[in-house]
């Protein structure tokens, strides 16, 4: 019998063999778009800009190596020093996983902890992945931090950027350009609580920046951030869900105005579980591709709205964390688990490239449930707690 | 709270409203192939011959509609009289429908019965998806019967066909051949028993065959078979898979010595879970596209297999619905489950097509089991029966 299937996991720092995803055999180059999270890479796609690259392009990834302890750093000694974006993205998100997982482990009341699968690649990159399972509070957490180190083929990179670019400095010096490297760095979560009455939790934030390619060091750099927060409860209560969305406005509204209409938006947008006409949950704010302002003024949003999280989740965590449910509750619950895999499995853009390409399996799924349910043919009677929320998740309200 | 969440159904007649599919508002063309199965359609694509029809072409179906009771046959009455290979393919899977639901409930040991959905399309064709759930014996079990009439567009059918067909009749005339009407009918099932020890079962056997495009009465039909039954235990019990695989090679014996080892392998290379690097389960039998033997032969090779379904299974899960089993046993078999989801909702044809196109969603989803489980980064350690299980997942073997 397999003893570790109902066994609460202890605090260690024992990487698993994080296995040779299947299909990457060293760098071998991969035919798809890249991913928008999980352990594998970061994701960006233009969707505002044409000059912006185009993504659906081979990329080289190499395999990942276990490793007994988090580096102090998983960017390359390459120039890019420590005030440079990339180091201070990194430097912010480990430094947001550190504090996720310790408010997590606190919230659950001391039994559970995180168990960490560290790993890198040969050239560079790396990430830490930290789970905790069958907790008191929680039934399944994880808060990956991963870099990856990449190339973009030379011609991905030069059809992306338009006719202006094809005949500026990446061509103007008549040399053919060489691959594009890459950088992409990023944090991503999944937070599932037992009680019915304790929403899941969903944050993601990435940074993406190329180098200049090889043989073009005057062409143009390109860099994106993108991320989000979003919220999906069983049951509306609308005190938490108020409250999310408020701490969500606020991080936005200190960027700029337009920020949280447009993200918020985006966001039910994004989790839509189109077969179902339904989104995921109740949203929060989504964005990606972000790269029209300020770099420093992005690089401060994307800190603030992770720095968000905790502001916005604990305290809901902490009024729901022992509310008495009975196993209606939590059948219902495990309905809506079921679509959290439906909507990953079928969607998410970051697990589908996963699955596709051979990221790391247990990276990519713990996002996934400890558990779910599919009942067949299962309506909601008008008027009562799950029909309201079923009805929030096919029209998304303005909450605040 | 919703009522119906934890209690079992009682029997009914009681269709449910049957929803149009998202997207579909009367004759709506699709952008898409056709599907394997499900409660939509039954799919057909060339594998084997350049000249069996592509199908990655637009189909126009019609939305559902409720009806009370089953009608005598889903055929129109349009010259295809009972003789026709499709009114008997017809006969014979609303006969095995009728055998299987009768036998379940008895295997089930009398509680739950089957609540049946049916609907028909205006200009022909339908469906009835009887539904048992939570029963003794089953967690939840499916038996779908569809019958769908639908057009191909003539490019793609002529596309298809290859050069020499469209010099042929269907345009020699100097006319242009309108759309191809074409007709599917098909059973599928999944089933699901509580007990660890007892298997999930699959099969599906679909017929598909066009009439003569409009203006060219005189173009060659198409027509072929498809389908398979499979088996997904759990924990190995070796009489009983191989019990399984050898009803399921006497059936193929009886046609042809080269069927069994070709669709074995075909449905091993079939539920292959590529991110996982494991099959679904241990295999069983697996074909499509079907047409290059004697039609009559086919149509007796397919209710063979079809009429093999209850001696292949009913003895299984007499043996083992009432084996002891421990909470173990249980969070193991819902692991399993998980990976019947992951199939299905990334790599099953008909699921992913019914999911694209707005097939009738309850009837697609039937097939996922009621209760699933993930675990993070869980091995079974070597030597212990998990461990077996999945390495028989790994590397599929010669059971008899």
């Amino acid at each position: 019998m397999a003893s570790n299937l109902l066994s609460a996991p202890s605090r260690t720092l024992a990487p698993s063999p994080a296995p040779a995803p299947a299909g990457f055999r060293g760098r071998v180059p991969v035919q798809a778009h890249f991913p928008r999270r999980g352990g594998f890479g970061f994701g960006f796609a233009p969707r505002r800009s044409s000059r912006a690259l185009r993504v659906r392009a081979s990329v080289a990834i190499e395999k990942e190596t276990p490793e007994s302890e988090p580096p102090p750093t998983f960017l390359r000694e390459d120039g890019h020093g420590s005030g440079s974006v990339r180091a201070r993205f990194e430097s912010m998100i480990r430094r947001v996983q550190g504090e996720v997982c310790a408010a997590l482990e606190e919230a659950d009341g001391g039994g559970a902890r995180f168990v960490e699968d560290v790993w890198s690649r040969p050239c560079g990159g790396g990430g830490i992945n930290p789970v905790l399972q069958d907790g008191r509070v929680f039934e399944k957490a994880g808060v990956n931090v991963s870099v990856v180190y990449g190339v973009i083929p030379p011609d991905a990179y030069r059809d992306g950027k338009g006719e202006a670019d094809k005949n500026g400095a990446a061509a103007g010096d008549g040399h053919k350009p060489g691959p594009v490297p890459f950088f992409a760095g990023g944090i991503s979560s999944v937070l599932h609580p037992k009680n019915p009455f304790a929403p899941t939790l969903h944050f993601n934030y990435r940074y993406f920046e190329t180098d200049a390619p090889k043989g073009a060091p005057g062409a143009p750099r390109q860099w994106w951030f993108g991320g989000g927060t979003d919220l999906t409860p069983s049951y509306i209560i609308e005190e938490d869900v108020k409250h999310f969305h408020s701490v969500q406005k606020q991080a936005c509204d200190k960027f700029d105005p337009s920020f949280h209409p447009r993200f918020k938006k985006w966001c039910d947008d994004y989790f839509y579980i189109k077969h179902r006409n339904e989104r995921r949950g109740l949203g929060g704010i989504f964005f990606d591709d972000l790269n029209d302002y300020d770099q420093e003024m992005l690089l401060n949003f994307a800190t603030e709205c992770a720095d968000s999280v905790l502001p916005a989740y604990i305290p809901i965590i902490e009024r729901r964390k022992n509310t008495p449910f009975n196993e209606e509750h939590r059948a219902w619950q495990q309905l809506r688990r079921g679509r959290y895999v439906e909507f990953n499995l079928v969607y998410d853009r970051g697990t589908t490239f996963g699955l596709k390409t051979g990221g790391r399996i247990e990276s990519i799924l713990v996002s996934l449930p400890l558990t779910a349910r599919w009942q067949y043919d299962h309506k909601p009677e008008e008027g009562t707690e799950e029909w309201k929320l079923l009805e929030a998740c096919i029209n998304p309200k303005d909450w605040i």
